[in-house]
């Protein structure tokens, strides 16, 4: 039992069929935690901590709303993920108006997460990109393991803290400057355009992050740079955190994130990199942000993609890691 | 003349010009069959029998009104189609709310088209995809042959008619059932994601239905892809009939499907694969369904990718068929 | 414990707070029926039944997806209702493609309803303005006593079932062609504009039905209206039944009902002729319909006028009438 | 027959039936001009000449397009306008640049008109307001009589065509200079807010323009105000014309005109005064003017709300003209 | 010149012009201080303190944006109030995460401008209702007088900052808390619906919040309500401050109000409201809040509306008491 | 100093900082020309002649409003182009009603231009396609040199000036017809569909205008076909012009664009094209023409992918050619 977490405004009237809707299959569990999840999704609905103004807190509330338009048999891999065992243990607590208050009951319920649901896959869905922080935060504090983070993304998410406080751009720079994670176990995929600052490059050159362009990826494809990622990654850390920023797509099809842009990566693109995440042991965790319902289309095309997304992650891993 | 075709609403004030509309082209001739038409247009404007709610209903309205934003010449393959004869013979009468009555009066109009404009190609403008299946009982009732059925879908429309009777959802199992068609017969291209479930997977298994997912025709391409299937159908039916669900586009392409979703098809690769099926003499009819137009973008996005298929359809069989 | 009651996809989780909010009010109790309930609420989400495609069948879900905007206070009173029991017994069971059988589900649900619950106000969430008869025809038949309608609507609803069968144009006049209700027991407030052909004039008037003109309301005030509205009936009948056809209102007012016009009531004046019809005890149920949220605005305006109009009609009972 | 006059894109499929819609009333007789039409309609398809852009060139298309929605009874006057003889006869032929030969066939197109139909009654559909100049000017030129003008707008249209030729602000000023009307002649009604600008005031004053704010309306009332107008009007002129600017209608009730803001007119507020002014056999002819339809809402809201006070004012010249 | 004080984005381009706009008529002087201003108008772009998720931070740029479609003359008062000198100070400078430091760089901001600008009137353009208690602090501070406030709105702020601090639900409450502002001399206009809790009441009752419903309002009419409050009020304090949260208003006239509902204020009387307020020199200050540019129409029309009601209070200043 | 070119409505408050935005890049010149610019921006707000309704006159606006959401840093190319000196010289004069005026205008400010910042790089603004045509009659008059036209484009842009003048349809021809350009000069890259009637392909063939179909160069690459474009093109001209009609794309991309339709361009290829035109030295202009930011989403995707397209070209021409 967490005090850091709370009930979601609405809960499924659960059936059992045979055709197992996502809806059937995700167990609420509201602040109740247990070892016995194979997977833990945990709402973080903070937004009040971005630069420009967002309603990504609405996210984990619309992310739970979409989970009867999925079912739990993924036709590409032709396995159904029923027997993993998944929990919803609720949104963290937030203040309205403390925002580090905010972000310290996010890393208070990570950690009873972790340690109340061990050995499990963690799942985050956000809120704002400032929630990536006391996240890892609470995983490295957990474990004292060494972690690294793979970035989907068309920012780096370095700015410092010093202007505006923890703002949803400085994320990285936050675990960077307190020495939670090292530059060289941050990894970045997809960044494009003209949306990172020089000041900001300079900061990832002096903190060594590792950069894959949208147009690198492109060059090289999914399955060659997750592996080559993985590879280095495996040799350095001993988790890795993965923190997909849906303005990591562009526009087209995700008009519902505030940053996206023309020139970003396409939804396909993203789930084939999920697909390829999904088959390395050592991720352990990985959260979605960003996205603001507000904005979507009527018919939550964002909202849906995010979904997608993280389904696709969880039957890469149930077929290649049996988990 | 067929007592089960009625008027649509409006009718186009064509206009003779060197540069020809397909408003011009297509000749209004309701209810009115001849034998002297290559091809026949016929509205299906049936949506009351959808799962959830849809107005698929005025999709053959909406697609009649974008022919003046289309010309009869392709650029692509630079040709100009107006020496084929089109008509566009109405609409299905329809009942307000008798389902069985509609799809009765389907069958019995798509017989009266099949019989009155013999050796012509068939377009159906539904709709949802419940009109399919007396459109293909029309088919087969009226030749005796053994139909194929070649269906771009997201779904494999394999529901039972159990609990709701015909929904869109089972067009393929009446046609299974009542054994109008063999389960061998149907290719399935486009499934993808988390939108099967699984009973519906043991369906198509225990019928023997053919399954290209979405992902095995981007690693193959449209023209193999079509080849293989259309030689492989050549040697078992007499006749195809194609079934396009609009849903199995991305939602970024087709806003205005309410079952789109990310993940799915581009319309340039649904173009290509329809380019591809145009060449195929076997093909003897097609239909496009699923699109409500009261979803779609104010652009009507969706409206205009329905017409630019039909005609990429029709170009391709001109070129390659001289029909 | 009816079996033609379902529960809906999604159940709040209530809390208890001093500032008490309709989500936390009303009892969620599926197919539970009960003699202590003073308000009983039942969702019927029909719509396959509109002459235009509608998806006013969502409805019930969206109208209870609002609860948690409004508290059971009302400022204009000065009262709190939440002394007043009341359930949510859940939706109607509905049929995918037989409508006939859903409105015989309605039928009996509803008499399963009047049994259950005795002695209640039954408020019912269309589904558009079909499910009035079967609804009706329950009361009727339960009680054996004469009924009378006060119907808020832009049209009469007296279309035949001929051509069309029970489709929302047609509720008023089975009732009457059937014996259930008399025409001069029919008083329909609100009628205005081009909406109602000359062929419904004559009807009406065949049958007797009382008509308010927008413009005589306003000419004579909703206090008075209202009154002698009452005055008549109660020296006719023994029960009223109000419905509510959401389209009376205007377009500006009510965007999301398909039938909604320029020139119709404004909400304020909708509220109240409410508020007048909440000071009669004769008055025993009521229907809130056509209002179809995918067509309503993002905001959900016309979605929140249904649910204020009900509070406002619960408040004013309370306050009159001490139920 | 008109050579100014061209036919509209699309046409009616008209119908028989006792319940008759509008779009089974209006005659489609484009370009031919009879004796025998109790009152015309003309499209004037014209906006490149906006200050600011609009797309008001497509609302005559629009307009017709709403004849479906709405049936020749009034259920407010309890009387069928049916027995009126209605003519549309098409669109004035517009050139792509040439905006002063546009005004010119607007002026051609009108005088045709009003030989070809004598003893009309004529209903201009715009376009902006600019069209208004050239229609007045064939009206004076044909008839020779002293024409006034009532005008309902939230703006002058007093520019002069010095800077910027005669776009939609000048129409009036344009009559003025020209000498076709008088200032005196000129009754505005609906005037309020920041949207005259000082200058415009003066000319105003300069030419006697009589000013009628939307607060003095309602201070006194339709039925006061419109007979005051035209008890003037009818002691100096012989004629008199109607031109609605829909900007006079508030923001809320008219999101489809570019121009309407906050503060305005309600649409039941214009429908009364229509309704005042239909009962004066002096006035001849009337005009809709920018409306945009691609800026209005997708339920086309404000393109209704121009046909609604057109059948508004039909009617009252029926009851009260019999014509 | 304040430090509290930044520009903003982007600046009007200023023309010379017999038709002033307001745009022209607005002076920038973006920090700069003076004794001349007869006006002062302040941004203050903050609602990260918004209860629920909000852009209200956008509404001082779209208020400006929106200077260039309104001029300086009024002809429902016949008067231009050009000669009025108006001064835009610019931006009170926030934190992007900070939210207690941003209500104190209001407070700071208001006190420079209070000081810096003597004698003038004070305009504020929110933001959320949270900025209200800062500028009223600065109010109370810099005068040492007793303060007044005129509240318009649907709700009555009076929620504690117990649980989550001073957001935009508690702004009154802290003012009293506080002893800033005396309950009596709380004047509440526009409260309707089920928008306020019975703990917010017990609240309004134990301060004596003085409030009068909508209901009440439109009994005794815009002159007389406010003649009313003014003549207590002046019996009462030395000044008084004008708070308008935009959400008093319906939906219908205000859709871009994160919190506007069916059931409220019309614009116009609003504006009639405002009006009256404009006669009383004992009004010092005003504000605009809780407008969510983001979530307006593609027309904003409530940022329009804001604009319109800001210059209505000017106007009836200027006639009334020539400032 | 050039008369034909006015300051446009507003101008960004730009900041120095290390992180340059291209808002505080570009200085503002309006009509003050110098030889010092590398690159100038001039605006050309016209689309009253386009053959349908098109607000891109708007567009020059809305383009520079979205600079403040790019960075002057590529991370693609790892570059920052900051120091080129970049202007804004304004918008070409207007005239309301006079169109040739507009395209004489146009042509005078662009001599003007090219005569008083010689040696820059020319970057326009549209505006619809109409006004491509004086743009280069300017280039090839004031250098008396040969000049190709590289057209992006889904057109021919070949109808004729006969019926509608110089429309958005004609600006080739009109080059073509006056002998300004020769047809073997014009290369258009991204036809498809169905968009081009048999008599413009006439006057293509006639006049030996180059056409690369979207699907020739997708089989080619943007690479290789921009290479042998430019490579033809250098043996025959002296300047090439760059036109960029934004219907080249496809609709899920540019919805904003009147005539965008599905089946185009995606931007990441016109992205592509566009980097491969920046490596050429003989490339002096560029227009970007066609988007209607009224049409646009609220995100405004398309108005955004305009100035990432003008971006891409920058830092592709300071990368290969250093300017």
């Amino acid at each position: 039992m967490s005090e850091f977490l709370v009930s979601p405004a609405t809960t499924w009237n659960r059936v059992e069929s045979e055709d197992m809707k996502v809806k059937d299959w995700v167990e609420p569990s509201y602040g109740e935690l247990s070892e016995s999840f194979d997977v833990v999704i945990t709402g973080v609905p903070l937004s009040r901590s971005s630069i420009s103004a967002s309603a990504a807190s609405e996210y984990p509330d619309f992310f739970r709303k979409s989970w009867n338009l999925f079912t739990t048999y993924s036709i590409d891999e032709d396995v159904d993920i029923r027997a993993l065992r998944i929990a919803d243990v609720g949104d963290v607590k937030m203040h309205g108006t403390n925002i580090l208050q905010c972000h310290d009951n996010i890393e208070q319920a990570m950690t009873d997460v972790l340690n109340g649901c061990p050995e499990s896959f963690y799942v985050q869905i956000g809120g704002d990109h400032s929630i990536t922080a006391p996240v890892v935060r609470a995983f490295a504090n957990s474990s004292g393991q060494r972690i690294g983070i793979l970035q989907f993304d068309t920012h780096l998410d370095l700015r410092t803290t010093e202007s505006d406080g923890p703002t949803n751009g400085t994320p990285i720079r936050q675990l960077l400057d307190a020495g939670v994670v090292k530059g060289e176990d941050v990894y970045n995929i997809g960044l494009h355009g003209f949306y990172n600052a020089t000041s900001l490059i300079r900061a990832a050159d002096h903190y060594g992050v590792n950069r894959i362009t949208l147009k690198d990826f492109r060059r090289r494809g999914a399955e060659s740079v997750i592996a080559n990622v993985m590879k280095e990654l495996s040799e350095k850390v001993d988790v890795v955190y993965v923190t997909v920023d849906m303005d990591v797509l562009d526009i087209a099809y995700a008009p519902g994130v505030p940053a996206s842009t023309p020139g970003g990566m396409r939804t396909d693109e993203l789930f084939d990199l999920l697909h390829e995440v999904g088959k390395y042991d050592i991720v352990k965790g990985t959260d979605f942000v960003c996205v603001d319902p507000h904005r979507d289309t009527k018919e939550l095309q964002t909202v849906k993609a995010g979904v997608y997304a993280f389904l696709t992650m969880m039957v890469s891993r149930y077929v290649h890691l049996k988990k």
